[in-house]
């Protein structure tokens, strides 16, 4: 269950309006990297943790609530740097009245032209927030990644976290207002922090790589083909130990040769590695067995609760 | 700021797993008239009432935060009713591990049908809940309307409780598991009390009718067009009073004549009503100043902050 | 079938080309409140009335037709207003044709500008309308409600004319052509006539509420959750009666507390109210047995026809 | 302007209900292909044509008509396809109603195991069509093409009647209800009658090819670029003639050797054609002009106006 | 399988950072008319054709595979109108360095103004092409058209090299810049080549019309039903021989009234043809058989494989 | 510039045909983590890096090639799991063709059941690939991020290869086809090499945490907020030292008392770190200095060009 407490996480003001700010913040708001998404991706991942991996299911849920009151002060700080707008959306009438106001203010050209920055903001959302990202793209379920194995999801965190942190950073140099700037610091260093905690849980988890259970095939974990002509560099992703299985790199110089010799692949031996086939069966069989109960034991197969529920205790919410 | 406390507000059990339930029950997760979408209308909605009209926002706050409330109810839900597909996708090793659990319970054809209900279930979730529909649409930023304008906000509210209802209603059908059934009728039965809430919240605004400021024009307030020849019919929509303005309903027979004969309606005449250009030129002026200041005076144009924090009060959260 | 006269309803005109009020206008061309939505929904509600409910046909595809209607002059006034567009188009050799026009009219700098206003106008539709809003997102299926239930049907309608009818009343403040001045006043004047016609023919219906068939539970349909803190405020929607089932509400100031206490709302009991299960359920059984009725008898379960043709008929179209 | 007539284009009946054709005909009510998209392709195209091409604007016009009467068809054989769903959800209270009722014509199970066919019609449109396809997307206005360019639009037209002829063609394999099988055998010949239509249309304009103004650059419009290596094929496409421009094909047999001796195409010459910069830009600058006479001398640049009335005429309608 | 060659197809350069061309040319990265599709849908068209029609599939391949190098000539051209994009947002750090930098080149609210373009190029891509359209739509599947039939497939490429070849004509008219009209009218003029080719292919199937197999029903295939009222035109769409099947074309002055006496047009006769339902059945049939065995023969029902592999052959790739 | 050679990099084979696979595999074909994501994900992320790492270009040019070599060896795997569908709708003439093949393999009622796994094969695809994922969702641009920072790129690279390969880790339990399965091994274990490829080039770029140039604020980088009420759990993630900047987390028990205290964080301060303001700005200006520097110092900012041509160079492509 969630309950809401009216303070904002942190106190977002603003300056004064800026309606070409608050364009660029719906990023935040509906966008793709941005708190909604956060929010419920980590919901989300938080379900299939509830019963076997409770420690994980906390912090998720910890870090979920988190996004959503962020989700909430870019929602009110677009709300502020739309002050004004609902006001004047009301002097509809067709007597002079928002000549009026607009002539202390700028004039009817102007009003027109800033409904162009964007004009959900005028003729849809009466100055509020959309569900959208800058560019009026509606938010979408698809953002969300929740696959039901904590080796992805957690990583798919840590790269949501850094792409979150890089969209505040960039916002950051199209504002002046310094309240929006340290709020937008806040939010950003926010994402540094949950990177980290996602790290730390992925760390907790072993092994974790490769994520999921199967260890891949020895044959074609290690070979690299050269398919991009033209000045050919090489690097540590091409020669060497592989980062995470310290097997070497194989470079294929010439693919289509190689294809052809190895009968598609299926021909090709695996080299510069010392898993087989055999250590890898056993591998997978250990790993999907201990995977399995961990699961399995943790939930009945049948009357399956979420809770019990403490009917003696009270709470009490004071502020 | 949101909390979230780790009771569900229902407590919502399964019987035994079912996928096929699960998918269904989708439609009011990531659905277009799921809890996704309510609370997320009534948060946005709440932005732009917070110094206006601090008392709507109090409500609307409450039922979106409740709204999110029942989100993770269907979410546990989805989650339990599928319980065991990520425990068996955990055994992916291609030893006879899986065949050993699947015919205890079924055969490796019918896990594979089973597939078929959802692939994503399979596939992409790991066994948890989507952000998408019974047909697996995402989730979309356009199902939230929050138009700055509660007499139509809260219209939009009383309609869109109205579906959720109704597909809950048709969801029960579909399960027979009491438990569930249980689950649903709460939530069910929520959209019917929010419906009154937002209703009596609509009742306190005077006039609400017609939405927004502008009265109309009484030229075209109270024609209505046969436009669907073929077994015309009578009924309060087309002759006696309108509902809310009370003028009569003045019925074209020939569309295509009377367009014609006014010069395509520029030409027509007020007839069955008391309003006039006047009349509605006067309403209208004194509406926009009303509403325009009740919001202009409620936020300054600048320095703007959204709360005021209390630094000595003490917050104690037990549960 | 349809048919068409080439007539606009309304005597639609444009004092001069204006594209970024062409922009604005698209929202009510193809934008979720728009007419294409009106038109569509009418239309698709309708076909599950043919038969059961004839004179709610017939009303709903007068007012689908009348909004197809509309959609054609909100188009035809776009059109107008990009005219000159499609003609510079057209000057695309790369002489100095183009620079001609231009130069008696504006500079090619500006004719750039004018551009960024929305590309699609000039790089995709030459000049007329797109099927999108007033952001170029496209028009979506799913704007359209349609749940086969009218006492849900027409308070989707009173919504969706409230929220169409105030588009037009923010858009008016974009544009000071007389012309299109008209046209708007006059297509929003129409969203009040027909949320009066919606209301009046859900009045017809009884009873109407809950929307549906199922009485909603008395345990839970005036019970109010206070999730939100701070500031807390009371209103008719939680205290006092509530609206249409004339409950008492019931404030639930503690919610985790009460939540805990009554194991998850199971053990809850219904107060103040009259409603009981027993008599739930007998309203459920007469109602449902009274709906089912009226639509299981209005069309046989084989050899279904839509229409009769009366083959003796003569139909005669002049203008 | 626009108006119904209640009897269908066509004598649309079924046998029986069929809710997997019903799911399987979705795509030509709402899929990309389909009467939705045909209508509004035609309308939106036909703006345009108004005052320019008011032939063409009739003939679109006449055809949009007609799409949107099939749309009406489709609907409406949806609807009798899933004949019984609608009243079967009206037995939603809890006795056994709905069980008697499914005891006659099939188990619970049977009923359970149908609402996978498509959810949407037993949870969200009550046995009615939804404006989606058949894998349940919704209809996107991005389905619109409409490009302010009849050579474009007329050969866009044509493609998509072949797409339309060929889902009826695929459709009609999945029912063996003769009268469905009549009415999608008219639908799917209309596409062929259209197509023509479309065709005789694009012949009255000359020069049609290439579509729009420009001629293309004769150094490019003849060169085929052999990259996809392995079973070359020679054909008309990179041999002999080119089919409208009657240049010859140069077949480019080592692309990129060719770049590179060319600096990337720009030190390319034009062979295998007549055509030269010279040519081609006085056949660009006569056409520019021609078109854009065409264009601009049918519509004043200011107090733009789309029709006139005739104050005189009576127009009757009866059946 | 694909390689890359790191030389442009054609050799893009810009004379200087221009972002509203770089927003207006992501219609052709992204759009859908773009490059990206036109690619994709030639790919996905060629699976297809892999065994029974091996030149079809070697065509689709080389012209997909040009795609694909203009889609990368689009992209590096939008990528080069962005230059400064990227390093100044790197200059995020909150001393003056960025000022520094824009006073020499532009004051920072120009730099602000410049975010309005496309707030993507600045917040999210940072300087770089995005998967959209000029409007900021997301790049589709549904934008592909591969219906597993050439007769339908060749006329969709046709049309759709028909919408790009204009937009890029209309892109043309808003830069000044050289370099990048010379890469346009190279893009441009390859649609040209493209659509000859499409038909060359196009013409060396027999029959080719209507598409598909089936023939058409006599009694519908060429009628014109006059549904739009007011200033009838008459042209060899409604008049004459169709195009195709050299049908007399039928004008049905009144439909309406002809409706109702073929009673729904099941009683209509086939006038102004010589095609009977027996020549249509005897035609349906031959046409089935032999396309039916054209692509049966081609693939083995089991054991199925995509290529032989030639174990000996060495490919040598040298630049 | 691409090429493309008529050998799969993998020879890929199915056993018999098996649309229900068929379904399961289009998500990673035009699925969000699928391979048209991971190739135009890693090709748009190309573009930045061309002038000032061409290091990392070649490398994302590399495997951005690789994945569009495996989205082809997808689609033709799918193309040959629905082997028999294309040639059995050739079967459209209403004769018994159709039967007479179904007889000698599967009812009628067996084909239309068949139908309902992906309608979009048998009616819209004719039996190939659609661009969707399994649930019929059409793949969207918005799947691809490529934000032109390598510390955020190549980190998104490593969990979207990690999803990639838990989609085809459980997409493996749903094929008994052992070729199908090898493909599926090959493809899943790429997606493990790729990871490590990307992790590589990761760690050249030094520093790179956090991502982007801004260190974060010392006051927020290491608070945990206890958000999330009932079983508070401790781990790594908010005690002791945090993963990369090495600071103590700060554990805030009562997040709502903490908000208010701090007069909503603004009056919070740096504890458990030895990061000040100072330190970060002074950090922050040095690495903005210097990846401006790269990024601006390889691309000049004028008279702009992609390639250098070798025009004397020969290529030579022999198979």
């Amino acid at each position: 269950m969630f309950y809401h407490v009216k303070e904002l996480q942190y106190n977002a003001r603003v300056s004064k309006p800026d309606p070409r700010f608050a364009r660029l913040l719906l990023e935040q708001f509906g966008g793709c990297n941005g708190e909604l998404k956060a929010a419920m991706q980590y919901f989300v991942q938080a379900f299939g943790c509830k019963n076997p991996y409770p420690d994980k299911y906390d912090m998720l849920m910890d870090i979920a609530t988190e996004e959503f009151s962020h989700l909430e002060i870019v929602g009110a700080t677009i709300q502020m740097l739309l002050t004004g707008v609902n006001g004047e959306l009301k002097l509809a009438s067709e007597t002079d009245e928002l000549s009026t106001v607009l002539n202390g203010k700028t004039a009817k050209e102007n009003y027109i032209h800033e409904a162009m920055i964007n004009p959900h903001f005028f003729a849809v959302t009466g100055g509020g927030p959309a569900v959208t990202d800058s560019n009026g793209n509606p938010w979408m379920g698809s953002y969300v990644s929740a696959m039901g194995d904590l080796t992805v999801d957690l990583r798919a965190n840590m790269a949501d976290e850094s792409k979150a942190k890089l969209v505040y950073e960039n916002l950051m140099q199209f504002t002046d207002d310094p309240y929006v700037k340290d709020t937008l610091r806040f939010l950003m260093t926010r994402e540094v922090a949950h990177f980290q905690m996602f790290e730390a849980a992925l760390n907790t988890i072993k092994p974790n790589f490769p994520p999921g259970i199967l260890q891949s095939d020895p044959k074609h974990s290690n070979t690299y083909y050269n398919l991009s002509k033209g000045d050919p560099h090489k690097g540590p992703w091409n020669e060497g130990e592989s980062t995470q299985l310290g097997e070497t790199w194989q470079y294929i110089e010439d693919p289509i040769k190689y294809v052809n010799e190895t009968n598609g692949l299926v021909n090709s031996r695996a080299e510069g590695t010392d898993r087989t086939d055999e250590s890898v069966a056993k591998h997978n069989d250990a790993l999907a067995k201990e995977r399995y109960e961990e699961i399995s034991s943790a939930t009945p197969p049948a009357d399956i609760k979420w809770n019990t529920y403490d009917q003696k205790k009270t709470t009490k919410l004071k502020k």
